[in-house]
């Protein structure tokens, strides 16, 4: 089965085991918006081509680490939505969770979502038991505390915050949480994959930053220059536009060059130039730069 | 080792998990602040004891699945007392967590404190791990959706609710979590320990609300009167106040009689005498129920 429909069934399975009969309607409803219909899913396909790279020796493991993973992506994007963090009306083009369903729906779906995630795990490792404690205790650490996404969300209420290790945490862990739960969930060696992730965190985070700058609200999805103007540290303020595309490029060398010798590294590199052209679009993005 | 010193080392390893360096200060020192000092540790306790009375066979991972709901717990505690909730300046007789360190730090140190909770079940489980699939779902439907208590807070942003399936999400769940857990930590059949949960639960829950109108501010550790102000559906607006005592002096009979026969059982029995007396104290709400 191609990996986009291996996801979408595992994500469909994860949130329906929330959608019994007794779920208050407005929470079921908000826990299915903030899944469906998704972005590029390019956490847990990141972790499914690690998975297929190590041999897929276990693919409800995987699949379930792959949906686990994007559901705590979707917790994070609904809480950093929030009037207290970002206040965004929208999200992938549509309303918001807090603006379609309201503030209180929209703290509880992102607890909701923590909770199914592993949740969700647990019930990918049901056979193979053996194999949860290391890839829950890893996927926790790489989202909560001491430098997982959520203490990266907090970095932004400190006075003082140095922008790598910010990014690393804000971004780069849950990326490093796919390629090492890839890897776990195949049965390989997950230290071998972390620096993969890592680099490709990077990247994403700063193309994060000039899509934040260079593409329309439109593209986005979401309102464009919040980081101006939220006073967010960016490194497409830091470096200029061109500067950062630089690095951008740069950093997605590193995540090649970074990937062990494996007979899936060809589709890896694939999956890395195919996302590198739909993050930052020569057509759009770097011609604008180059004119700028 | 008594009971409450298991209780306070196991949170204090969880909690430590993610004090590394590297950890934002505030989001540190918030998440301490939201666990230590306790409250009764109620739930924690009641989990080590059903342990005890099935035999404590596993005592790392009865301390992992105690600690882990008491987590939960302060979770829940954080994110109800958000502005959009109950809005509540003060828990535990001290500033809530949004009123010591800001609405953001609150949001996500209810999310770092989930997450925490189920990587203290990893790490408590790492030498059994065949137990931790069953116990980790159990647990996080009994947190999550359908009917957890993430799905209680929910039905309070619902036209209509029903008060004995709000009560049973938002209360009687995360009790029912306890003694199952404890059993299944155990090695013993969790089925046999839900009743005495969930009546406790209910229990509970008729108690927090006798507590809310008969007790004061300054006893409470929170606001009270928060129900009525909240329009919030209770039992003791709904059955007066001497209606509620009988209530759950009921609640407790029938939580009492749904104890399994086993050596652990008079302990248990008083267990829930000593709370009933410390939730409804004589001296003070029964008297004044009387005098009513």
């Amino acid at each position: 089965m191609e990996a986009i429909n291996r996801i979408e069934q595992a994500l469909l399975a994860a949130v329906s085991a929330g959608q019994e009969p007794g779920c208050p309607p407005k929470l079921a409803a908000a826990v299915r918006h903030a899944v469906f219909p998704g972005g590029a899913r390019i956490r847990p396909q990141l972790c499914l081509a690690v998975a297929r790279a190590c041999g897929d020796g276990d693919p409800s493991m995987a699949d379930a680490a792959a949906a686990s993973i994007e559901l705590l992506h979707c917790a994070s994007l609904v809480h950093d939505d929030l009037p207290c963090f970002d206040d965004s009306p929208t999200r992938r083009g549509v309303p918001s969770v807090h603006a379609a369903f309201g503030e209180r729906i929209a703290v509880l779906t992102g607890d909701a979502l923590i909770v199914l995630a592993f949740q969700c795990l647990a019930q990918g490792a049901a056979h193979a038991p053996q194999r949860l404690p290391a890839l829950l205790t890893m996927i926790a650490r790489r989202v909560g505390m001491p430098t997982g996404i959520v203490a990266g969300q907090a970095w932004e209420c400190e006075p003082f915050v140095a922008l790598p290790s910010y990014h690393r945490a804000k971004t780069g862990s849950l990326f490093a949480a796919c390629t090492e739960a890839g890897a776990l969930a195949a049965g390989s060696d997950p230290s071998l994959w972390q620096s993969f992730g890592l680099c490709l965190g990077d990247a994403y985070q700063v193309a994060d930053d000039i899509r934040d700058v260079a593409v329309t609200t439109e593209l986005l999805g979401k309102p464009n220059g919040r980081d101006l103007a939220l006073c967010r540290p960016s490194s497409a303020t830091e470096l200029g536009l061109a500067g950062a595309i630089a690095h951008f490029d740069h950093l997605l060398l590193r995540a090649v060059d970074s990937i062990p010798p494996c007979a899936g590294a060809p589709a890896l590199r694939a999956l890395v130039r195919a996302e590198s052209e739909r993050l930052v679009p020569q057509a759009t993005v770097r011609d604008l730069a180059l004119a700028a």
